[in-house]
């Protein structure tokens, strides 16, 4: 999915000037930030986005091994971080290229997560693959074709690959697929 | 709506060790970075996330006419960047209070935009004002509410803030309110 050295958390040093950052309260900010005291560079933090696929070929849904940490060895959805001036389908279709090494049709952006405690959001879109062929990408170390009742439930990656499949079964049931939003908080997680 | 000071968007320095970056491709990347020579940080740049609400009060949206640059005086939703461990709800809330000084009943996130040549991504969420009392904040000059004929569609601040109340008065005579998504490209923004 995504590696986890985040750009610049926490910073210690300005990003324009090099000199050492201090915490203070910018005028007219309601919030304690890292700025610097020579040229007042403030270093903003915000959520990063994460996009990816839910790839569908017939009645079966495309996951990857994680070859590398976190999660190493569980499956997940091919995804990862949206690329500065990409919009966030075609950071999902890249992403799929390289952990999954096939170009997919997006049907729709099928869900919103927000994920508050990790400090990302993840856009995950509906993929009709045109060919049930795969390679996996260095990030992978296998890729393989699920129907529901092989989905490997106790051995996915993240909670969001969770709700996405759970969520993904019930609407292909109910033959509709809606936009969804959620907010994943750690209170959530225990459940399955 | 929101500061155009971009958290870091091009780094000169290392916000780990201070050091002068330089231009590289990481190992088992496929983007040129800035990099540091002599701790290995890698500075990452993705889309940043901002997230605002469309206050509804009876048969009126409520704007504000932004106070600052960029864009001052023109009419603007209340929104502003997505901070460090907030959900987009959460988000558009503070900024709501912050621009315009109530606090509405989110009723669902509304629309999704991508925005790749501003390396933003952008939530509007449909928010039920509660009462029609509002107080601009510091960064609004004025709030105001504004029936559909009496909307200032040629001074809208944003192509976001035109899109999104186009589509919520399509939305509002068809009746329905489903979650949009739509990709903002510079060579959409010359038709009103």
């Amino acid at each position: 999915m995504e590696k986890m050295s985040f750009p610049a958390r926490e910073a210690v040093f300005c990003a324009k000037c090099g000199s050492r950052l201090v915490h203070a309260l910018p005028p007219g900010e309601t919030r304690t930030r890292a700025v610097c005291p020579k040229c007042g560079y403030i270093h903003y933090v915000n959520p990063l986005p994460v996009s990816g696929t839910l790839p569908v070929w017939k009645e079966k849904i495309l996951l990857c091994r994680r070859a590398i940490e976190p999660r190493k060895g569980f499956w997940t959805l091919p995804g990862g971080y949206v690329e500065s001036g990409e919009a966030t389908s075609e950071g999902a279709l890249r992403e799929t290229w390289e952990e999954a090494g096939f170009r997919p049709e997006l049907r729709k952006l099928y869900a919103v997560m927000d994920v508050p405690f990790g400090d990302q959001i993840h856009f995950f879109y509906l993929a009709d693959m045109r060919s049930e062929h795969s390679v996996p990408g260095p990030e992978s170390a296998e890729c393989r074709l699920f129907a529901e009742d092989e989905i490997p439930w106790n051995s996915l990656a993240f909670p969001t690959v969770t709700y996405l499949l759970k969520q993904y079964f019930l609407d292909r049931r109910a033959g509709t697929f809606p936009t969804h939003h959620t907010v994943l908080r750690p209170e959530c997680l225990a459940a399955p």
